[in-house]
């Protein structure tokens, strides 16, 4: 089909739509690292990580060698209400920035919980009624994650127990809302319905808590309540396998037009988006087939790809959880609190951080103000008011844009659009104001950070 | 096409898409009764209402004949950014409800601005453009309008000056940043930047505004900025014109799929969405060739069809408007302040009201807490949190659908949903404590309202 009839937004039928995951590792010759049980540094058994998440996530997570797993059928009627999700030509911005460069995005903001965080809440929530559980657990920070699952435990008659960190609980009214309105019980921490939380509480009576504490609280509500599992919106292989939904319909949509990427940008805060969107077109590359681009797009302020070391680390601040080999700033790193975005984890997700220690994946960080005047931008042509977090992808498309101006190139560009900003209107109006600053630690900042790691032999920082 | 294929969403292509608007007017016997100069009582003039609106506009306002409007160019460039919106099957819905009933909904709210109101925002913006004007001004309350009209001029590099009532840029700063964010200038009002505004700050110092002094302060900053025209979001004919984008794309979907709808429903506030919605089914009404339902659901809280009257009456509250014959509680009457959707205005759109008037139309009024608990059944099962203000519709439908259930009887429910309810999680945590109460008007109440209608012979209520 000829380039002048690509429309603005490319939807899949529902004939054409993915009907099994994706998994990445089956096509890595250097596989992720296992994770490790930290108190004997072997690696976790299916066993000890079915204590905390369902028997078929467990599967799927240790799974290296299956290259598709089929969606059950279930979770493909429930993509059916959202998905598939647009993947748009950016021809208004083209044309602001006059640029040769065409662009597309994958738009993951079109359903309620304004993310692509849906896609593996689903898949958690299923594995978890389908055991015969009778909820789940979580943490939620800001709370795009924690809007994801109560939509999906909603729709699957599921109990749903969120953790929120109680500064978010406070100041951030409305995702609570969002989530109390899908019938979750949203649960301020640290709380006194949990023994961590009873203890933090005595020890820091007005503290206002932190992720590390909400994750604590979260897996010991799963693990000490019978038919409940906890259950993790990023990082772990599992999810990354659900996000890989994104990467099959851009390249579905992409394959029926006859467009081929250049360059693949990507946010990532702990790489499930940019994991889920590169997933189908690295399984090209890795396969000898064909070669893309790819960019891992982080924050000055939190930069574990770019400033981080590639070595065993916990997951959560609190300590709790198995070590995984990932690009980390150490598990204490604090980004600071003005950063207004997501993507403010220590870590990275073990596949993207193999996949970029092997050289397959490029990464850059970004400040915040210039995010925002690309999302500023971007929102004023293209109609679309993103989120933070997917606006460090837009930025580097922008920036990548640019480029193809000065050099004349006409390359093809895709990014992903992982949400919108609704809930992120503090920000905007800080950077209306001209009252937001970017802030880069210092190489004290990631240094003291990188001592928190866990030493032992062979994880020398 | 067999009625099992037929796909969740509904999407047109770009082909497909509706070229040109449908002005319902053309079909009806009774016109809707033109505009009065309120000082003459005379019809007023092209040339008086080319003081306030865009020329193209006013051609479009007084136009009764010609029933189709070809849609410039550039207006649909940019619907393609957003359009088609989906039609979505309530599979989901249905089987909650275990009705025989077919349900579809028409979604509006799959864009920055939140609601239907950009088709509109963008087809004021065009013309104010083309004919050289240099910004609009308009009012706004809770602000889905504004939103919309700042986004379509940050398009069209038009300035935009809204006056948002004063109370609503205190408490909801949600939206005000968003408009900030599209280059719109906020201005609480009552204002020092208007005669009115000083006027009324002198007389009443603590005042936090309301709709009506913010309307008259848009349309003085209009008439009396060089360069400058006033536009307004609902209750035109204009705009009913260009909201039948949303009517005519439901109706090539279904027709696509061979779907004809037993009963159609909208939330009625202007009137712009369920005007824009029943257009072309309407049309088919008109001409005798097919039989519809019509049902418009207004607040019991503000219930201008089934308790209002059908005379001559000003638009705003300050009555600096022509007037306009619809249905009205009085321009005074004010719902009250508890009532958390919008849908507060105290009249109805002209062509909805003659038409109701006429019997083509059926008008129920329901109350916000079952509104409400609607609105969360409808998210559980279908993913979208809905607007308070279109879950108006969803009750009635879930009602229709019940009534199926009953009977055994497999209608076909079409209903419109205008918008997401992102913005009003206030309204949603008052429902989710249980202090959300129903507000229904005394028969006192409505008469106090409807004596401050202008009395005039031939207008006697």
């Amino acid at each position: 089909m000829s380039e002048n009839k690509i429309p603005y937004k490319i939807y899949l039928e529902e004939s054409e739509m993915p009907k099994a995951w994706y998994n990445v590792r089956a096509d890595m010759k250097n596989k992720p690292a296992p994770l490790l049980n930290p108190g004997t540094l072997q690696p976790m058994t299916a066993q000890e990580l079915g204590a905390v998440f369902c028997d078929e996530l467990v599967q799927q997570e240790l799974d290296t060698e299956n290259a598709y797993i089929p969606i059950p059928q279930e979770i493909l009627d429930f993509y059916k209400m959202y998905r598939p999700s647009p993947l748009v030509r950016a021809y208004c911005l083209e044309e602001k920035l006059q640029t040769p460069a065409k662009i597309y995005y994958k738009f993951e903001g079109n359903n309620t919980s304004g993310s692509h965080k849906l896609n593996s809440a689903i898949a958690q929530a299923y594995y978890a009624k389908n055991q015969g559980l009778k909820g789940v657990t979580t943490e939620t920070g800001a709370g795009q994650w924690g809007t994801a699952l109560s939509m999906a435990c909603a729709y699957l008659g599921l109990d749903c127990k969120v953790y929120m960190v109680k500064c978010s609980y406070e100041q951030k009214p409305f995702r609570r809302e969002v989530m109390r309105t899908y019938g979750a019980s949203v649960t301020p921490s640290p709380s006194m319905t949990t023994e961590v939380g009873r203890k933090i509480l005595e020890q820091h009576p007005g503290t206002t808590g932190s992720l590390g504490c909400a994750i604590s609280e979260a897996v010991e509500a799963a693990t000490s309540t019978p038919g409940y599992r906890y259950v993790l919106g990023s990082v772990l292989n599992q999810v990354l396998l659900h996000q890989s939904i994104i990467g099959m319909e851009s390249k579905a949509a992409m394959d029926k037009y006859g467009i081929v990427p250049d360059v693949i940008i990507g946010c990532a805060g702990g790489g499930s988006n940019l994991g889920g969107l590169i997933s189908p077109f690295m399984g090209e590359m890795l396969r000898g087939e064909r070669n893309y681009r790819f960019i891992a797009v982080e924050p000055a302020s939190c930069p574990s790809l770019t400033r981080g070391k590639f070595v065993y680390d916990f997951c959560d601040t609190g300590m709790v959880t198995p070590l995984a080999k990932m690009y980390t700033l150490g598990s204490n790193f604090i980004p600071s609190a003005s950063h207004a975005g997501g993507l403010r984890y220590h870590g990275m997700s073990p596949v993207v951080s193999q996949l970029y220690h092997d050289g397959y994946i490029e990464a850059t960080s970004v400040e915040q103000t210039s995010v925002f005047a690309a999302a500023e931008q971007f929102a004023r042509v293209e109609g679309i008011l993103p989120a933070p977090e997917s606006s460090h992808a837009i930025k580097v498309a922008i920036d990548e844009a640019l480029k193809c101006k000065e050099t004349g190139e006409e390359k093809t560009i895709l990014f992903g659009l992982t949400g919108t900003g609704y809930f992120d209107m503090y920000a905007y109006e800080k950077f209306n104001n001209g009252d937001m600053g970017d802030y880069i630690p210092t190489d004290e900042d990631i240094m003291a950070g990188l001592k928190g790691i866990p030493q032992f032999p062979g994880n020398e920082i």
